[in-house]
């Protein structure tokens, strides 16, 4: 079995001691299981892909470099199959705990990692966010999590799924220990200015359930004191569910070209929510492509022209409501699903870095509020985590 | 595990005994694992099927019939998922052994059943044949099988797929087994005359590999005997192919309809070809549905104009070659497959019964003959199958 909370792969017994006297050293953290880590066969989420593969050759950049600053990498945690999903239900290995939300799910696709944080099984743990596998995790189960800067985190021996969208992402459950992480993973980049301009995406908290915008609210209103000045823009001339389309259809031509010939070879099995989306993914058109790259263009110009000379922060709701039941239909979850798009593929169309912040529940379910800045901001958004924290106690 | 030949589905522990002194005492028989038996959950070759299903109330009526003329049910037999697929690979329980053609898939959907009577370890078997499950596997396997007239065995405690192409059939390694088990399950019919005319399907002819047409030439040669007259006649003026299509459109839709509540319910595991064919079926439009109506009404009329007066027999090869190789890739065993379609869909687009018989080998792989009859003309077509094995003796 999976282990406590159901987080962890099955006869999972991968383990690396982290090295001592690090700036990790004493802290304990799990992988999503599209890690590579040498000597253990990376199971990706689904018995075939484990029953198809050998053992890695050697371990994955980011793990390396967190097991070298000290930290101790324990387990290795269930994801959604071949991190295609965003609820975090496996129906091969059962779905990871949410214990911020019992009765909900916790998210995904890197939902057994955000529960063994969110259960305080590990101090800290790894994921990827493609369309929003770090962040929607993050907001159910009530974390901090990031997806960075694209290109700004090596990606060598993770499983990739849609390349311009891949990022490396983790949780923590509080600011102090997230930065502490992000110290050691984020190659040094430019030093960044502090933003001064605040930003509140009107048509993205549009978006969110009444209940969900409530909650936020006073958390947005003390935000406001870390900034200079603070306005309310709409991102979108078009809507954020015709950008977000445009992620979908170009993560989608992306994923089928990463995983066709293994899908074709094995004919494996998956749920029926999963090979659905891979036979769509296959139907998409190459005209469908050339009007799709055109509106992620479109998408970064108005983005670029949003954070005009680098100096805004913008903000918006991570999802549009906190987790929902688990057993839900497939129906069900799939306009769900798309409503969650909306919000996420603003950073995933535009390659910039977004933090959830748990600052808010609605009838004591977690919900995260959602921090995106400008490409290389990624230390910028985490202090920004630390302050908003400070601001609360 | 699935015990010997892979046939028989994991923790299969129903065993009905014979009664005594019956038509068939002495006989052992196996089931596919979609045909209900009191007490036991009946798995349609799936698991999470198996997992959200209780036990059966009551026993098949098929079975039952069996059961009380004697034979004893000792098994029920691995199938493909939801009987959807026709080469017998179950990516969930694995594939039966085809005893008469190593490293070869058994054919399915009735794959456990053909496998466990090639095999010698029962005397007959049952499956469904909707697209041809139990013709192809007889091929495969060297065996005698029947598609019989739609609707002419009741379906009670059957998994349905698509209920206007669905039956019920079965398989024997000899003639006078196959003839007593059907004297039992076909309910007494209209006496019907002997055939007098022998049509040989050109069109279906063509669309064999020449190695195969070759094996099979010698066993039609002598088929002529048993008939006053022999002809060549093509069945289709716009290609078996496209009368296949509409097959293909209308069970799609049946099958979609018959598994889509309990698809979006349970999110189930399939192979992903499996799913590919469900999410294909979905996006099934109204106006195909009402194009693939009329061609089946054009293939029914045509078909009538052959069979003209009840007293023809059209001969035909049951696949278009012999059993495949184990472990050929996705897009390799589509186009097989509706090559294989194309010969099948007469009988299942029609309603009319046909028998496969072990007449021919290329290169020791079995392949079989089939007989088309007119409809009610299944006892007639079991009878030129002894006739065809004392000619050959």
């Amino acid at each position: 079995m999976a282990g406590p909370l159901n987080a962890f792969v099955p006869d999972s017994s991968a383990y690396l001691a982290g090295a001592e006297a690090g700036a990790l050293s004493g802290l304990t953290f799990a992988a999503k299981d599209i890690f590579d880590i040498a000597g253990h066969v990376t199971g990706c989420g689904n018995p075939h892909w484990l029953a198809t593969h050998g053992p890695a050759e050697s371990t994955a950049w980011v793990v390396q470099r967190l097991v070298e600053a000290g930290a101790a990498m324990v387990g290795k945690t269930i994801t959604d199959e071949l991190t295609r999903g965003i609820f975090g239900e496996n129906m091969h290995y059962g779905t990871p705990v949410n214990p911020k939300a019992p009765g909900r799910v916790p998210g995904g696709s890197s939902s057994g990692s955000a529960s063994a944080v969110a259960g305080e099984l590990v101090d800290f743990a790894l994921g990827s966010d493609t369309g929003g596998s770090v962040r929607v995790p993050s907001s159910f189960c009530g974390l901090y999590g990031l997806r960075p800067t694209h290109g700004r985190i090596p990606l060598d021996g993770m499983l990739l799924q849609a390349p311009s969208f891949d990022t490396i992402g983790w949780f923590a459950r509080d600011a102090e220990t997230f930065a502490r992480v992000g110290s050691v993973i984020l190659p040094q980049g430019p030093s960044v200015e502090r933003a001064q301009r605040l930003v509140i995406a009107d048509d993205a908290w549009d978006l969110a359930e009444p209940a969900t915008r409530a909650a936020l609210e006073p958390a947005l209103a003390k935000l406001g004191a870390l900034f200079a000045s603070s306005s309310k823009v709409r991102l979108s001339p078009t809507g954020l569910e015709e950008w977000s389309g445009h992620q979908q259809v170009l993560q989608s031509r992306e994923a089928w070209e990463s995983a066709r010939d293994w899908i074709d070879q094995v004919n494996p099995t998956f749920s029926f929510e999963v090979s659905d989306r891979y036979a769509l993914a296959r139907s998409v058109t190459d005209e469908q492509i050339v009007v799709a790259q055109a509106g992620r263009d479109a998408v970064n110009a108005r983005m670029n022209e949003v954070f005009d000379g680098g100096d805004a922060v913008v903000c918006l709701p991570t999802t549009v409501a906190p987790a929902p039941p688990l057993g839900q239909r497939v129906s069900e979850r799939h306009t769900l699903r798309l409503r969650n798009s909306a919000l996420t593929s603003i950073a995933g169309n535009t390659g910039r870095p977004q933090i959830s912040l748990p600052l808010a529940e609605v009838d004591g379910l977690p919900v995260g509020l959602s921090l995106l800045g400008d490409y290389g901001a990624d230390e910028r958004l985490i202090e920004l985590a630390g302050e908003m924290g400070r601001l609360l106690e």
